[in-house]
């Protein structure tokens, strides 16, 4: 599976401190968001500090960075660039100086319309240091708290101006604000623990904090701690829509994360189900390709009433300085990272289920091994429909050129892939997979309709 | 689970070269067993090289430092250390000079007859400079050389002397020779790539580089590679005994490896339908603490008629470098580490299986958590037996006023994990949980029985 | 001495390449000048590209970088930060987009409306993520580049809005541009090596790469590079006024360096002799505190006949990482950093010579090494006048509560430092000791009186 | 100057502790003699512990690391390697348990039959882990330690085994002991501060650490410090001789020790005034080159009459990491790491004094920079003899064939260099270099006559 999310944000507000620490956690629980790079930035007794580099979180924070952000708030950021090596100058969240005051802002998303902002603010005599959104929801927040009186309802004004996708957490040295684009795109809820107030990508980082999750932030929504007070604002929800990305339940969010009142793993184990239905086949065992295959793979063991087992084993030391086997080598990166359980598969016939293809490289070698293993037949189940377009809303789904089912119909997939069988769960099966999804969601990658045109 | 391995060995002949590369892949496939150090060392044309340090495969070595080492034999180690912070003179393989030229050394195990050893090599002049038994038994080898006529004649003569577990890699400018104890305590087997001979510690690490596993070596068993040439020597087999670590099928060994005809994933689901017969429950749920009590998990739900789920999630980037958290934050390590799967566990009663329990600090708290989460019982099933006496023979297992059992009827156990019941296998179920295994073994840290006399 | 100057700069063009390497060997030579950060950004085929960290140009740059950065046009920087542990975010060039493109601004020296300008842009909506005046400068460009039709006429026009001391390299993807400011307060030079045009803080860069000096930037002149034309704007010279800090020739720049047409080493041996004809003394030695008093010191020697020769050795390996000796430990930070020569100071009376005073701590302990050595004497001569009031033109000569000369009569501070006599070089000697200087001084840290009026 | 010492040794015992502060210090002092590796290891309360890496001392050690190595004695080590890129084994103090306890064992020198020790050790069954002369000599000691009553007695006895050059600190639990080999090579001395006594290669790391320079050691001499008390064993100083490897006063040792009652500055300085009387010649200012060559230049000055001056200025940040530059590019070494004055030497005859001269690759591109610079004539005088000889006792003086001075006549050399005119100091010159010094020296690079028979 090679596709990512862009980021994870975190804030907390704590009057009894230690706020970084809890920040820490926190992102480390939202690291699958993003590896690249990450940050926290503090404030404390009034005065905003932070510490940011690439790398996980583990690596770039020390007792010492640590101990020295404490604070009564604070804000974090992980980080997955799409685009080349990460360049630091991109690590969140950004900190800045402006007429009022100090921000520190993080984002998770994906503006659609950064290059005409860009350029209207460049009209105005702005400068731009960094590749991020951030920096231009920045510029947008500091412009029009020009004309208002309170940071607040700048990002509510600067909000009118920003298309896309953005799941915000901003910090001035006396407010915690939160905030959630109209469009509903990326998740963001909002939990406490006893007088904290926090916010998270994920409920996951609530519950490794201890905290109650208490509610998703509305698309629009904009809510602001200060001094212990929490209050919303709810300017930009009247025009708003729901369009949560499905994708966050099929693929990137943490199992035991639940968004909008549907638990994510249980979203998976029902994809499997509905994929066991759609399509069914004969065969003696159904194994899920590790790690974000397993849930549906035991749905669909469920539903079809074959029995349920682990195929592969998954290699958990490979990190981010592993060195890929080179052509000239007999190595092979996908026997490394996942070993066949030949005792389970020796003589099967196999179902195996994964969440998603993109270019087929990787299903065709996993295809493979469990034929080596012994598998007699090996029937690929994928608990998402065929990738037919990019997301323009914080992820890195490729161009169509990347995307196997742009050029080639299921027959050929199949046959590329060597698998005895093939079969994709279904566009109109998506919503099934979501029962308890309080909103709705954006599918436009498979099905190229987005919430919000798309000027190429 | 807090037992560590202390380590693997990889070994690889192959006249094609990019030996360290392959061992590289190896070691990579090996790293559950050893995370404090590794190294590789390779002969090239005669001549022996290598690299070493504290740290996992993916960090100490680079592109750079492979290609200095490619080579036609290589051996590989990674190293977990039993006391204190690692020092960096400890990493092996042990590579010196001797009469006869040079020599690599790379062990696994554990000698109980270390400090007679030393004593007498001592008494002959001679000199340590790190604190492992590799260092030893290249004494032993190097004293032996000057009487007879090869290299692995040394060995043999040298393996008359000592005491306890090693499963040993050596190599000469020549020849890549491996060997285990008469006592058979640690795991070694041998595997082929076309003219490719190669040894490992475990079957995954020859998966992990295409080879084909061939067979385990015996107790006592020497083989030689030599100019593709493979030869045994059985001098020392003759009052071999077979006692493998029973601990490798129920927690050390990875589950796609496969230990004396016995694959280990399928121990482990064994271990899990023994361990339902043993001590049944009623209940709504089994699910494993992730990830080594999950296979036991399957088997018990397979056993039982009760159904399998997932129930704990576990963060993958939990890295050596986690800042645990301290007392004075309301933060919690186990917490941070798994997360609670809310929507699968609330109002159900669980039967959580985990596969040993040394202080029971962690299970407590994982009971908790899944309270925390609305379950409405939890039931601690274990897939071993209680852990009564420490391991001599190369594990970290503690001693005896480290481990719960030994000061704590079984009730006390249940109340102070909070659990509603709890059942641990039988040291009788043993057996029955590896039927295929071509082995006897030790279980001496739950039953203070031990293949060698331990003078204390 | 612990004065610091606050940043260098490099610049070049060369049509046939490897300008990032050209100015990496550029910044080596004015590594002097700032040893925080470093940074190169280049140009290649109209592409801007940059690195820069905290840290020695040797050890920022690899060859990796440096070929990754390879192009036509380059410029760079060498920084120290005068306040806290230095931000990386603090490193230069800053790289920028704004409404033409891209920039990349290198700075050295200090802006005295900082405060001013910056609430003026923020009253437009701008945000700053740095403490740097390179930022505030290229929002005072970009600010401009609105209402004019080229970069380099926008930095004019930006000009006449910057107060204070800036010696500019800025680098567009078509044109090279180097600035001086009006008051003409930080050298700034530009020579050739074949087709290639370069620019640098001190000619001593310029030796460094091969290429030949040909003249310092005129106050207020704006020199433009582009496609190997070479043109100049003398638009904000009409009112410039001649200010060269007089302490890059004391102490500032390297000695093989020509500011204005001035040897700075011949200008220091000149302060001594000028310092004997103020401060004669009887004694049988003269010695320098290394390296900075040495030129002077040979300037005394022969100007009162007295032999001049080594008293001090200076330790060259003391580095960044240097753990200074705590107040438990009988270790002394002077002693390790220099040794006295015995054999040379034995029995003798000794002129030791400095360039600056500015505490007196580091002098008495000095004096206190001479006299254990065996020195009958020490008279202290200083060839700069004492300091009496801080820089506002980016150096960090201090408050002045830190001035000993502040607070402390010339009596007091001989006493203080225990010296048999004590004698500084007087303000009007200044003059005198550049005889070959194009150009007037500012001596606003020896008389209190500043080119530009500063208002606290 | 392209010529290594390969190593320097320190050692302290001080009953108020902090001994390994004062090593470090003590090593900063000395770490012109080898910038490889380095190492501590320090006693406290009987227990041995070390640190050790490649590395400059102020990069090897932290305020952490030293904390940890508090004790009452301790012994340290600086490391130079002559072949190959430093491998961390070899870094020193080696650490070693041996039949009588613990040992740590630094040192300086060479010896000449580690190849017959080795194989005789061998063949005893002893086995070496590292390429260094320490290891052999441990081995020695452990030996003889078999059959004696003391370390030092085994010392004593080891050293009639060893031939060639050693200076030793060696540390048991309880003692420390400095020795040095019957011929006297390699320097060693003793100093004391309050109840502290050291032992250090040069008596400039005395001064650094506040001790007080007591005596060098006798060739062959064994000093044992014990509880305070301070021992001599002379035995081996019966068929010693005086043989101080010369070019320890030419070019390594800190022009601010004193070694055998010999000021190395003043024996640099008599040098240049000897090669004036050998080689006078018309000219208007002598230089050195920096920083070897600037003693002997002044003495040059003072003896011929001719104005001494500073001609090159040397860049002080040319560290470890350095990127030379390669062919392509038009920048050259020697140019960025020397700063020519032009001032100084346009227009005149220059007279150019270094210490050597090995390949004179280096000195040709400086007669070429002074060229450049407006030097009318350069002439090139050399303050020691042409090396015609490789040195076996402990420096890294090349082959014969990389020595110029074997393979060309002074004619050919000279015009090589493309110097005006070229000397030597004479080899009988060297002797009044050092009135002073109670001692003989090796003179053996130049005259190929060494004080042990060299088998090759």
């Amino acid at each position: 599976m090679a596709i990512h999310e862009e980021c994870g944000v975190f804030g907390v507000y704590n009057p009894a401190g230690d706020c970084a620490r809890t920040t820490y956690y926190g992102l480390y629980a939202l690291q699958h968001r993003g590896q690249e790079a990450c940050g926290i930035a503090a404030v404390n007794d009034r005065e905003l500090s932070s510490h940011k580099d690439l790398g996980l979180v583990g690596d770039v924070f020390t007792e010492e960075t640590l101990d020295a952000l404490n604070g009564t708030m604070a804000v974090g950021h992980v980080r997955y660039a799409t685009t080349g090596a990460g360049r630091r100058e991109n690590a969140q969240p950004l900190t800045l100086k402006y007429v009022k005051g100090t921000l520190a802002v993080a984002h998770n998303g994906n503006l659609v319309n950064t290059q005409a902002l860009r350029t209207q603010f460049e009209y105005r005599g702005g400068i731009f240091q960094t590749d991020t959104d951030s920096e231009i929801i920045s510029y947008a927040i500091a412009q029009e708290r020009l004309r208002c009186h309170s940071a607040e309802e700048a990002l509510s004004r600067a909000m009118k101006h920003l298309r896309g996708a953005y799941s915000l957490v901003v910090m001035s040295p006396r407010k915690l604000i939160a905030a959630r684009d109209p469009w509903g795109f990326r998740p963001l809820c909002m939990g406490r623990r006893g007088d904290a107030v926090m916010f998270a990508s994920e409920s996951c980082a609530l519950d490794a904090v201890g905290a109650k999750y208490e509610r998703e932030l509305e698309p629009g929504e904009i809510v602001i701690v200060e001094d212990g007070t929490v209050k919303s604002l709810r300017e930009n929800c009247q025009d708003a829509t729901s369009n949560l990305c499905v994708f966050e339940y099929i693929y990137f969010a943490r199992p035991d994360s639940e968004i909008a009142g549907q638990s994510v793993h249980e979203a998976r184990v029902k994809a499997g189900a509905l994929l066991a239905r759609e399509h069914p086949v004969k065969a003696d065992l159904v194994i899920g390709v590790p790690d974000s295959g397993l849930d549906a793979a035991m749905g669909y063991a469920a539903e079809s009433g074959i029995a349920y087992g682990e195929g592969l084993v998954k290699n958990r030391y490979i990190g981010r300085t592993f060195i890929t086997p080179d052509q000239r080598s007999r190595e092979n990166a996908v026997r490394i990272k996942l070993g066949p359980l030949r005792s389970q598969v020796e003589g099967k016939r196999v179902i195996m289920v994964d969440d998603s293809i993109v270019r087929g490289t990787t299903s065709r070698q996993i295809v493979s091994l469990l034929r080596e293993a012994g598998a007699t037949q090996v029937h690929l189940r994928v608990s998402a429909p065929p990738f037919i377009s990019p997301c323009y809303f914080g992820t890195d789904i490729p161009d169509k050129k990347n995307l196997i089912a742009c050029h080639h119909s299921l027959e050929e997939i199949q046959e590329m892939i060597g698998a005895d069988s093939l079969g994709f769960l279904s566009v109109k099966a998506l919503s099934g997979m979501i029962p308890n999804a309080q909103c709705g969601v954006c599918d436009g990658c498979f099905t190229e309709q987005y919430p919000i045109e798309i000027l190429k």
